[in-house]
């Protein structure tokens, strides 16, 4: 042990002194002792890099050297690893991590958008240099889901993995189904409570779940990293009548991020999906994330915890910064770089859990008949169909004629078996072109879990 | 990457080829291409050892090199790394892994009672010679929970550690759950499946969680593993009463090993509890297994998967082979064992969440207030009282007389608010002293999640 604990400490330089960056300094400052003691070696926060130098952090900076650019300070001779918590896809973000890897620097990041977008070339320039790059806090804040899928289920085939990636949407679809309330009621509270941002659709539009999805991809199944090429639709959609519909038929909705191997290659999809009540997922509720793993021996796996938040992420980067003391040399994705596959989109396949489609039909002769034989034309074969009375109007709204209107729509719901999404796209566009049906219909993944 | 492929492959040497040992062989026979490419090292079974060598395990072994004795496995030559799979804490398992770690060479096991009984001086002899000791499979089947303690939350204080660590009880509990069973019913179809032993004491008595929760709490908080202090109370006397008051009231019956940090030091304990239905854990049923985390940073994760079987044992044996690869070098229960804390008992402490209470009460003047008075003089503090009626007969057992027995027993629930256990026996034993209850109370833990 003398020869371990003779080194002397690991000194990172953090660039970005956010709520996760002051995060990273507070753990360091209050686990010393523990963590250095674990490792043989002291890890210390040599030097930082901010925007703001006066801003008060409610952390002890004295003892770093201050650096106003980021790369520069990756670049310092007096640091071993490079922390990037700027984040970002491009600019300061890009050009620093860039720097490190190139000198050879370690680096461990959070920044989901650099690595979906330029991963696979960062991968390839650390290796080229011997450098590590990390990024465990970048995929679902505290859960350590990317060591266990680099490390502790390596021995596996990895056949199917999906989880619950962005906590914000979580949060409003958990919210929506527990008191009925719509999507922007909600939305407006999580904008509120700081769970969602002023402008929140990069998350429910599904984007920063497919950045999540298009690392894990990579790691679980070999590929290049494609965030090109994951197939994206967000939660703006989804109505209360879609919550209660779901929850009358065993379902919550989620927004999963998915992908699996076909036999045309890797489906990536983000997707609202109904999932039923009785699956694990179903139960992870508000902001908290998490990965389901399906491998072949394995079996399923599910990890469940914070997928944001300084402490959580702040956990993850120290995880990382751990594997960096131990000398860990495994490159970024697992497979080396250079024998990553590039990315085959998989084929649209069947579906293996069907449909919910629900739609506004005219309630005059025939059009059922329509809607049904449009369904049959494209051999999509139906589990349920559940016509909904039309909901009580709201107090102080107009009332409708007790008489009703001959042809004003009724809101029907739709189950069908499995079926290919063409197909079901194919039949919903021939059922908007007869004109039975009043506006667009919603089509919701049901998903086998 | 042409320096690493040139490597020789890595040799093990496998005791014990039953459906463990079985799995590990056919694992690495299936994914050798895979992992010797991530790795830049082919993984070998070059040598085993079982106690039959014709029985016919469904795997070829001809490459392999056979040992009928173990311990001279353990010591050959020709062997990089020692897998027992032999199970039992002394004789030949606990031989060879002595002899593995006392020539230097690292040893993978999955074998709890060993490592539960003789941990700290393993990892002492571990570290003199300079042999990784690692047992991903021995806690949790395919759950990585050691690797996630021992380096993903590694940055963390841990608070609390609870889980399922027992496939069979968490089977059990959950039958009878659902379709109102007896216990004993229920352990004969568990028997039948091959989810109970013949002899099932070991398991649903709580020792094999008790171990496992012992190896975790060594690592989660730096104490010598001390499986002999840990309180263990089995599920043996679950009655179907119990389990349909726990629903009625909220709650589920689970078998859960629980280890925290106190002001008097760690409490290691494996129990039935009652959860709330509200709860994560509460959704775990069947033979699957999970582990829950709290830490300081992190805040709370979970993760859930299978406890046992071929698969999802060979596949942590392989995370632990796949460390060696990489030379992890980190100590057995990540502090080194010179250095952990001698294990100090915590005094029986206020268990937060309460206790439940059934007992069969005589239905005669002054009992409920003999009861309400004895709970009042240990200060415990009543939630609710429930009387339930005596439930209705099974058909075919005779029939009590309709008039009912003046003092004949009423069944009685009662849920304390926080309490002390020491309060709890105090007031049950003084409450049986007075004679006004048939038979002992049952007493179930309520557990704060």
């Amino acid at each position: 042990m003398t020869e371990r604990e003779s080194r002397r400490p690991l000194r990172l330089g953090v660039a970005g002194l956010g709520t996760v960056g002051a995060g990273v300094v507070r753990l360091l400052d209050q686990h010393r002792d523990r963590l250095g003691a674990a490792l043989g070696r002291t890890i210390e926060v040599a030097a930082v890099s901010a925007r703001d130098r006066r801003r008060n952090r409610g952390i002890d900076l004295s003892a770093c050297r201050w650096f106003d650019d980021a790369v520069e300070l990756a670049c310092a001779p007096d640091i071993d690893v490079f922390v990037e918590l700027i984040g970002g896809e491009e600019g300061v973000a890009r050009r620093s991590v860039e720097a490190a890897l190139t000198a050879g620097r370690p680096v461990i990041t959070a920044n989901k958008a650099l690595l979906a977008h330029h991963g696979t070339a960062l991968a390839r320039l650390a290796e080229s240099t011997g450098a590590a790059l990390k990024f465990e806090a970048a995929i679902a804040g505290g859960i350590p889901i990317v060591k266990a899928l680099r490390e502790s289920l390596l021995g596996n085939q990895i056949r199917r993995l999906y989880g619950i990636l962005n906590g914000t949407c979580n949060y409003i679809l958990t919210a929506m189904g527990s008191d009925g309330r719509a999507f922007e009621d909600v939305l407006a509270e999580a904008q509120q409570l700081g769970y969602a941002e002023a402008d929140p659709s990069f998350d429910i539009g599904g984007f920063d779940a497919a950045h999540k999805l298009a690392l894990l991809t990579s790691i679980a199944f070999g590929t290049e990293v494609a965030f090109d090429d994951v197939y994206v639709e967000g939660i703006e959609k989804i109505t209360a009548a879609d919550i209660e519909a779901a929850d009358e038929l065993g379902y919550r909705i989620k927004l999963l991020g998915v992908a699996l191997e076909t036999e045309s290659g890797i489906e990536q999809r983000v997707h609202p999906a109904m999932v039923a009540k009785t699956s694990a997922i179903s139960g992870v509720g508000g902001v908290t994330n998490c990965v389901a793993v399906e491998g072949d021996y394995v079996g399923d796996m599910m990890l469940v915890g914070p997928g944001a938040g300084a402490g959580p992420t702040a956990s993850s980067v120290i995880s990382d910064v751990i594997d960096v003391v131990r000398g860990d040399r495994t490159p970024a994705f697992v497979t080396p770089a250079d024998r990553l596959r590039p990315y085959e989109r998989a084929r649209m396949r069947a579906h293996e859990g069907g449909y919910y489609l629900r739609m506004s039909v005219f309630d005059r002769p025939g059009a059922f008949a329509a809607i049904a034989t449009r369904m049959a034309g494209e051999e999509v074969s139906l589990s349920s169909i559940v016509q909904r009375p039309v909901s009580p109007l709201p107090s102080g709204a107009p009332a409708a004629s007790s008489e009703g209107e001959a042809g004003a729509p009724t809101p029907v719901v739709l189950i069908t078996h499995e079926t290919t999404e063409d197909a079901i796209r194919r039949a919903l566009a021939a059922i908007e072109a007869d004109g039975h049906i009043d506006g667009q219909p919603q089509m919701i993944r049901i998903e086998r879990l």
